[in-house]
């Protein structure tokens, strides 16, 4: 399969190009250009260039906000606020991070809440954003209505990304971020696309029963992942990063938008933590204690949470990132029917 | 089966008659009273008092300090410590919560830290404390080894609970409180006495191979609830309720105590959310909307975490708490037993 190989810079100019032709302000194009760009690094083709349209088609639905221009409002508590205008998630969170690392190393612990916005990336840039500035930290948001809560039949929780991230001083961080579903929705759309069935334990169809259909199931309710337990975990998502900072659950992003075939708009939350801290006083370094932890479950033959994308950005450091001709051909047009519109 | 009713303030007299009379100082000995009884009254029968006996014994190991005064530290910003001098842990919530809640109401989140202490409660009891106060609230701890993390062999992870509550003006609050093993450990010693294979997927044998044998289990190591995302989960609160807060992880709570048969000690870490300063100058009431989200869920037939125990609570309420007449008498023997010794 012919390939092209961009640089990690070059890559982001192409993509913030496309951003900029489609009318956005540089204040929105270039973070979003840096996490799509970000995903693609990282081997996340789920988060990379594929996202490019989805994000376009937002825009011409006209429930993203091209201009938007994030506001901080910040009282000097624990709470840090960004409303995103009704613009892209990642300009609000880099206008709210710098404000986050400082007040969680005065206070200890600090919020950032960002309200508002259009969301559509996976939450560990934002969680490693954190981790580099050596803080522990935790992030959640709504999506749309499409998981049943466990004993349930219908859908109404989000998919309902979970993320943490911990700073390891001579190693990449320890960063989990997954779907509080069973699977992504990709995944099952994945499996309609290639005809095959689904695994049991996956989804609902529209009476609630259980389903290996990809087409009832994406008519149906995905399950979240752990039964009970990850569904009390996804309704938590719900309850503090939809109803607590006044921004939609999952259900009033669905109703808001009246589909799932564009981004979904609602709010995000992200906790930082100072490790000097929260051990402050106390015997041992936090960071040499986790490592023994980390080293101890890696020396079980257990893998550690995304070590495969940390070997892809190596990768793509050191070789560039790889697209496909399909790729390529792809944000080609998309940058000359955003130059053509604009 | 004969039983005896007890109101339950006379059952938490009982309770703390036993701990004092065992040498524990009014100030230990009432808040694990307190503990105990509301789990008996909650039907939570593993953390009712079936509990007593355990604690007596970590007390004679010599493993938990009878006369022990936690010692509250507060800087004024986000995070809040009490060391609890190696008592029980109910004292050292007891002493931090009214200064949690004020620090959370003040800053938006707050967080307490308690170290050096022993812990066999639930969690519910302190979030519920946190709920009452009108705030959100999330707690977890390790335990000492038991469990291995997914895809790897060893007991290295504890059962690590993790707790979550929201308050709710007219109704008994959203409370979640589990175990991120796929069972308790209690499970497995009840498969065992009742001399019942395990389902699969709970457990894995010393070599690490999946087992339904309960003494392999035992000898082996529990499983992971949610295979991946559970093990990460787990992984995330040795790393903030161990390794952060300067207390010991699962793996050296194990190390110091030699032994799974007397109660863990180490951490405990509480975090508290004030809705009205998340949510300020959002428009919505975070309360109303939560519930239309707890409504939904409970209209589609699911059902809520902790609903069997708010039932109990209010059966326990009305007509007092029920307990056989073999549990009276174990609680009569360890009374008189205590004030043999003491």
């Amino acid at each position: 399969m012919p390939q092209t190989s961009f640089s990690i810079d070059t890559l982001h100019q192409k993509v913030a190009r496309i951003f900029l032709n489609a009318g956005l302000s540089p204040q929105q194009a270039q973070p979003v250009a840096r996490v799509i760009t970000a995903g693609e690094r990282d081997g996340c083709k789920s988060h990379g260039v594929y996202r490019v349209d989805g994000c376009l088609r937002t825009l011409r639905a006209g429930k993203v906000q091209p201009l938007a221009q994030p506001a901080l409002a910040d009282d000097g508590g624990g709470v840090i606020r960004v409303d995103a205008d009704g613009g892209f998630s990642p300009a609000a969170f880099e206008l709210g991070a710098p404000v986050l690392v400082e007040r969680a190393k005065t206070l200890g612990v600090a919020a950032l809440v960002i309200n508002n916005c259009t969301h559509f990336s996976a939450l560990w840039p934002e969680i490693e954003v954190l981790t580099d500035a050596g803080l522990a930290a935790m992030a959640m948001c709504p999506s749309y209505s499409s998981v049943a809560p466990s004993g349930g039949n219908a859908a109404l929780l989000g998919t309902n990304p979970f993320a943490f991230g911990w700073p390891r001083p001579d190693n990449p961080p320890y960063v989990f971020d997954f779907a509080t579903s069973v699977v992504a929705r990709g995944e099952i759309e994945l499996h309609r696309q290639a005809g095959k069935p689904l695994p049991e334990g996956w989804a609902v169809d529209v009476e609630g029963n259980p389903t290996t259909d990809p087409e009832a199931a994406l008519a149906g309710a995905m399950l979240p992942f752990g039964a009970h337990k990850g569904s009390a975990i996804s309704t938590m998502i719900e309850l503090l990063a939809g109803a607590m900072i006044g921004d939609l659950t999952s259900d009033e992003a669905l109703a808001y938008l009246g589909t799932t075939s564009i981004l979904p708009h609602h709010g995000e939350l992200i906790l930082a933590f100072s490790p000097e801290r929260f051990s402050a006083g106390r015997p041992g370094d936090p960071f040499a204690r986790a490592d023994a932890l980390i080293d101890a479950i890696v020396g079980q033959g257990a893998r550690l949470p995304s070590q495969r994308r940390f070997a892809a950005r190596k990768a793509s450091v050191r070789d560039g990132i790889v697209l496909s001709e399909a790729e390529v051909a792809l944000l080609d047009r998309l940058e000359t029917a955003g130059a053509q519109d604009g």
